[in-house]
């Protein structure tokens, strides 16, 4: 008997849902009740179903997959994780592969073919039909992360002089092969980009005007190498659904749809999120790796650059060693002003390299940024420094050294506001990313000056 | 005479045609040459107009708005940032005001009434026209940063009994005024949301049928009280251009567009990574915000807690004066240690976090990545360790300072690994925004631990 289907209902959390489908699909097919898998399946959105073939046991992810009907099979494909659609490639006929292969949408094609080995993408390129072929060749001939690698070659073009009934026309018979019908693109005969249409200009205007009277001149695009990050923050500012790619002699040869920009947005997010802990891996793989010992190589390789610029505090502190024989009750206070320093600065340098990321602060501005940034730091470093000196008096009983300590902690979270704010815009200025200089790197920097003015204080008020 | 009329073109960067439209209008209207700035203004899109404007001096504010045209006036008012509508509202007649505002979307203009005052909100509230006073005092009466609050009422419905060329009829009529005509949802008689259609999947049909035959029936949706951020993530994983908001009796009452998401998305990743670097503030306002005072009195709350935690390692050190005194030379690696553990938590807990928040990590999985980052965490002290063993030596000549130099940098490798992954894993569990566990917490509660752990190491090699 058919189980109920269960709804898509945001009572249940997604995961739920998904964990709900899938124990229900793997006991019918462990069952091997294929008819009511297929009907379990049907209600089901495509992304889901993915999600579901994904947790399933291996041997049973091909036989899942092959209860899904011809196009809801592509659109699945397209949405699984890379690891499975290679599995999937494996087990599959070579026939079936072809189909699914062949009917993809080439941006997806060419993400898939970016992770299979040389020699299978080889094998495949030759057996795709040729206009897929052609698509997917001009989409790899591109560098990664650029806009000419994510667009799709699927969009819709009009000619000039196109009436808007003969475009309309045009917009039903390609409905169901185009990534989006929603921006019709205008180009002349040498394929050069000379205007834009949206389907809802298209769907008010009368149907015997000529579309070149009514479509906009002012075309937003982008080149083939533009940046990703770059398209992401054009699309986001200003608010299209689409943004035509054009190559170097302004010809119109793919489109970024706002749905694939969501994804270079969250992975461009993680690789800088990463970059401020001070991880420089390859962004979102980092839980699909199982090698322990290649995730210890990438991640050791920054914090060794970190211990050796750590290594000047301790040369500093030996080579003043006297200082800490005669007052040892120096000596426990420097973690709470190391931590303290590296603390202000990790948010001076967290709100500044958010704010060059987004462009809510400028290069122009610097200076003023980082004079505010240093009235703050030591707004901050005055008020935990006093409240500092009445704690290391209580525990050590000396007004000396506790003077020492919360000079000590003002002037370090003066010199952290400074370096958290100065040197990402200073990395900037170099074009080089400032989100390296992040909390680790700038902690540190004011160390080792934390360091040196602690025990320089320490002589001059302890008269040492 | 007219200046040559700068084309949108991503040769120049987008900061630089700004730049070039703003000097040209300001220069046009201190010479009052209102044609001139008109036409200037003319295949600027307005985006790019709401950014120039809002470097205008203040006093060109409001003139140079008021060349624009209607439609593109409301078009450009609701790109600009709430502090230059604010200044608007004062400058602008009554009735220019109320027009603006009235015609403004129903989600821009609750946006821009978050921000002012409250007489002034009244004020304009009984001024609007009734459809779009209804609308606002809807949205303004969900919580902040839920689905009611951001979505907009400008949907098109359907009845079951719709024909596709009723539809079509419709959408036509309504196409410019509506946010999307792309999603076109059904509706029963008593609003109840019941399928939902694409307006490709309208112009792919025939004009006969029904659009209770070719609807979906498995909507996805969300309620008006879904949190912001789980909108943007299903809007994300599904591909969806808008989503419809529905209330507790399952009525449509509203839908939110993938261009809105984006702008939740910047947001809520701006305060993600705030919270990573230990700023609790008000998110993206942090350098609109002139008053330092308030902006160090935010930041100080967390450095405050933060130090608190950190006097424990004083605490340490002091009840154990005896060790330092009699191996000064271990003062000198403290730091080092210190910042070192620091590293490592940070990179642990930096990819725990955004796992958990992209779903790619589970609850469910916290044993086994836990167990995973411990043994990473055991490596890379292991390297880290060696080296430092070397460095000790060479600076302090004792192998037996080294050796304990050494061993506590393991130790304290393997604890910052652990907290950095469980402690994330812990308040996700309580319910909690793992976030707070980042870097700054972690490396005070891992120094108590190490400096702990140092001692001991001490006077147990060092027989002391």
């Amino acid at each position: 008997m058919i189980e109920d289907q269960p709804s898509p209902s945001p009572y249940q959390t997604r995961e739920e849902l998904r964990e709900l489908v899938r124990s229900q699909l793997q006991a019918l097919l462990e069952r091997e009740n294929f008819e009511g898998a297929k009907a379990l399946l049907v209600p089901v959105q495509p992304v889901d179903i993915a999600a579901v073939i994904a947790e399933l046991p291996i041997q049973m992810q091909a036989i899942a997959f092959r209860l899904l009907s011809k196009d809801e099979a592509i659109e699945v494909y397209e949405y699984l994780d890379s690891s499975v659609q290679q599995e999937l490639i494996k087990e599959f006929k070579h026939q079936d592969v072809l189909d699914i292969v062949d009917k993809m949408s080439p941006d997806d094609r060419a993400r898939l073919f970016d992770e299979l080995p040389a020699k299978v993408v080889r094998r495949l390129l030759n057996q795709l039909s040729p206009t897929e072929r052609e698509a997917t060749t001009l989409l790899l001939g591109y560098q990664p992360s650029t806009a000419g690698r994510i667009m799709t070659t699927e969009y819709i073009a009009l000619k000039e002089s196109s009436t808007v009934a003969q475009a309309l026309e045009r917009v039903r018979s390609l409905a169901n092969v185009k990534e989006t019908i929603y921006y019709l693109y205008i180009i002349d005969a040498s394929r050069h980009l000379t205007g834009v249409l949206t389907l809802r200009g298209l769907l008010t205007a009368d149907s015997e005007q000529i579309v070149s009277a009514i479509a906009k001149r002012e075309v937003i695009f982008v080149h083939t190498n533009t940046d990703q990050e770059e398209v992401a923050r054009i699309v986001r500012d200003y608010d299209f659904g689409a943004v035509p790619v054009v190559d170097s002699e302004q010809r119109l040869v793919g489109i970024i749809t706002i749905d694939d920009v969501l994804d270079v947005i969250e992975q461009e997010t993680t690789e800088d999120i990463y970059t401020l802990g001070g991880v420089q891996s390859g962004g979102d793989k980092y839980f699909q790796t199982n090698n322990l010992f290649q995730i210890a190589r990438k991640r050791v390789v920054w914090l060794f650059v970190l211990l050796i610029a750590n290594t000047a505090t301790s040369a500093v502190i030996a080579g003043q060693e006297e200082i800490i024989e005669q007052v040892v009750a120096l000596a426990a206070f420097i973690p709470l002003l190391i931590d303290t320093g590296g603390n202000v600065g990790a948010q001076s340098s967290t709100v500044v390299i958010r704010g060059l990321n987004l462009k809510e602060v400028h290069l122009k501005r610097a200076l003023a940024t980082i004079s505010r940034e240093t009235i703050v730091g030591i707004l901050l470093g005055a008020m935990l420094g006093l409240v500092v000196i009445l704690w290391a008096y209580f525990l050590e009983g000396s007004w000396g050294v506790s003077l020492v300590v919360g000079i000590s902690l003002l002037a370090i979270s003066f010199l952290a506001a400074v370096a958290g704010t100065a040197l990402p815009f200073l990395f900037s200025k170099l074009g080089l990313d400032p989100a390296l200089m992040s909390a680790p790197f700038i902690t540190s920097v004011v160390d080792v000056l934390g360091v040196l003015i602690y025990l320089w204080l320490a002589r001059l008020i302890l008269q040492l």
